[in-house]
């Protein structure tokens, strides 16, 4: 029996019960919308485990989930957790691999006999991919103050239910949604694990690594606007098809981001009046793009910008671009991630855990702003994230409990 | 008092009646669908417009409204008339400004003291636009025998109702519905009036034309298939981004239309999973061309699936192409259509009437392999259509009236 065998039977049972719920059956992937029922269910799986363990469960005022070991009122906790919702038709892993790798972790440690010196939570963000209301980290922004009560409460899903009424549908109370400061400064680091969403672990060859910063980013949206129009009867230079202007932007986008060494990607559309027979009165399509720093950031989108007002203008078409969301770069507090580094070295019997980046925004991006923030990643063989065809091994998941494990011993030791 | 004054106040008050039925008070335009309520109440006004004038109301085993003055059962009937359903949020002009002209004329007629020599009828055909089964003309297409009777009855709307379960709960029977060959060989000429879908007689400075030819159309799916991923995370040179090809064929349709003087049309799409933050798995896009003969359109469409088929390849992605539906180019009888003409001429004091063709599709165009058939049109001074800003002059309208009348009046004669 190897020494991890009791983590790794724990990591799985949970992720046994865990992977039927909101998965869809056609795709594979999982629909776990913020507040849907699917969303309820894995809620309902995170208290049983946290009850399960003897955990204090509470909901917070944004309905993030929390499981302590220790006083929930005493300073200087050491915190972990993730997410459990999914964007449509979602992998797995993102998400989920670091609620259950925390309750994992939790188990190592008591199996180790360990005496933990400072409380300890595992906390599951509430619609932390924003695939229903259309932003994302919506509970842990609320918490940490940076998404407005007001502004939350006017956001709205596709079938016109606020975020309000969807939170009381599913069963909480959202009359006190708002930043929660003391919660927020009792906690003296917050470690969120993930699996990696690249191929960087898998290139350097690693299990397991540490997240240096978040890529800035930022969703535009871009209203293309046109005149309907019959398709078969409109000659071509009567038209003002909106659907060219986009279609030349959506290029653009690819060669700004090519040249620049960014990303930048137009995966959501919507089109009116949307018949095959009817020349679009409007194009409505949605940019994300993110860089490794802002300057890179601002030249790409700028360059986008320039090229789809251009193209719009050639074919008669309004154009109109809103920021939706922007996140700045967040640089993981460095006196952190040196800390973990350390610990993690001297667990194992490697010289150098690998530092790396990211694109993707995360809780523990929202929340670096106000307390100690680090993220542990997971090798992903294939780089793919935000698809059914997710995968990490059964191994290297093991290897992200065991160095949770070890982060969070070292941490509440300090 | 002019002298078609009498003509104009019988179409004011039939089009003030129909105007507000299936109007949608936030688009201003129509959503009239085969089946629905509003064309239930479309079909009400029908029916007591055909009463109200003695008329003898029927309805054929395929849904089809006719008002006979003279024997139904005659041969070599004069039949004339449109259809009241409408595209998506589409105009008030598009079918109605046919029936209710249809009806205009015959007042004028009998102002004018005609009789007839031939039985006259007025029909509205059934579900002309297709935009609740996906399918247009589905009314004269099995009269015609041009839709099997098994494949009308799979039809279902986006909500899974059948087409006979549709027809049952608007209150009519769908046990029979299938070719009528009977009916249709009794009728000696079909005259549909239609508003242009196009700027062809506002560039010529006429108020009516006759149809020559409807052009060969159809409809082709592409489905584009790449791989779902992080728009954050996956570098560009790992991405199967179904979009870019997309694009990419979008503008070649373009290209491809503009060198041939054809058009090439993709206004409707559906994405996979359509999130802000995803790479698409799947790019659906349906392209709408037509072009003035088979050759033309086989050129355009050729050159545009070699494109699209190239763009795929170079982004790894999967395409696969359908076409999902044809019709072959209508020629109307070049005999009615030069009877149309003289009539015309002989009651104008013009030399010529303008004869155009048209990219649109007409229940005219599915009876013309049954019926001798000709189409007027009535000019539009925007060239819109399919859209709620669809506009016909106050003047033209009466004027196509008249047009019509004399051509009945003519035609009844012979």
């Amino acid at each position: 029996m190897s020494r991890y065998d009791g983590a790794s039977a724990s990591f799985h049972e949970m992720w046994r019960d865990l992977e039927p719920l909101g998965r869809n059956a056609g795709s594979g992937g999982y629909r776990r919308y913020a507040w849907s029922e699917a969303d309820v269910e894995c809620r309902a799986w995170f208290r049983a485990q946290a009850e399960g363990r003897g955990l204090a469960y509470e909901v917070d005022r944004n309905g993030n989930q929390w499981a302590w070991l220790g006083d929930p009122e005493a300073q200087d906790a050491v915190v972990t957790g993730s997410h459990l919702d999914s964007v449509p038709d979602g992998g797995a892993f993102d998400g989920p691999l670091g609620v259950v790798s925390s309750f994992a972790a939790l188990d190592e440690l008591r199996g180790r006999g360990v005496e933990f010196g400072k409380p300890l939570a595992i906390v599951n963000f509430g619609d932390e991919e924003g695939a229903r209301f259309g932003l994302a980290c919506v509970g842990s922004r609320l918490s940490a103050g940076q998404l407005g009560v007001e502004q939350a409460r006017r956001l709205t899903d596709a079938d016109g239910i606020s975020l309000p009424q969807a939170m009381e549908r599913a069963g909480y109370d959202p009359t006190a949604i708002g930043p929660d400061p003391e919660r927020l400064a009792r906690i003296g680091a917050f470690v969120e694990l993930h699996v990696e969403q690249g191929r960087a672990l898998d290139l350097s060859g690693d299990q397991v690594g540490i997240a240096s910063a978040i890529w800035p980013h930022g969703r535009w949206r871009f209203d293309f606007r046109g005149e309907a129009n019959h398709a078969g009867t409109t000659r071509l230079v009567d038209r003002r098809d909106p659907m060219l202007s986009y279609a030349e932007t959506v290029l653009a986008a690819r060669r700004e981001a090519h040249l620049a060494g960014a990303v930048a990607t137009f995966g959501k559309i919507s089109v009116e009046p949307n018949g095959v027979n009817a020349i679009p009165s409007l194009v409505r399509g949605w940019l994300d793009s993110r860089a490794a720093d802002q300057a890179t950031l601002d030249t790409v989108v700028t360059g986008i910008e320039k090229a789809a007002r251009e193209y719009a203008d050639t074919h008669g078409v309004e154009l109109d671009i809103v920021r939706e969301s922007f996140t700045p770069v967040v640089e993981f507090e460095h006196a952190l991630r040196d800390e973990i580094a350390r610990i993690l070295q001297g667990a194992s019997d490697r010289l150098e855990v690998p530092v790396l980046g990211t694109g993707a925004g995360h809780d523990a991006g929202i929340l670096s702003g106000s307390v100690p923030t680090a993220m542990l990643f997971v090798r992903n063989p294939t780089g793919v994230s935000h698809s059914p065809a997710e995968y990490a091994a059964e191994d290297d998941c093991v290897a992200g409990v065991i160095a949770l494990a070890d982060v969070l011993e070292g941490l509440t030791r300090r």
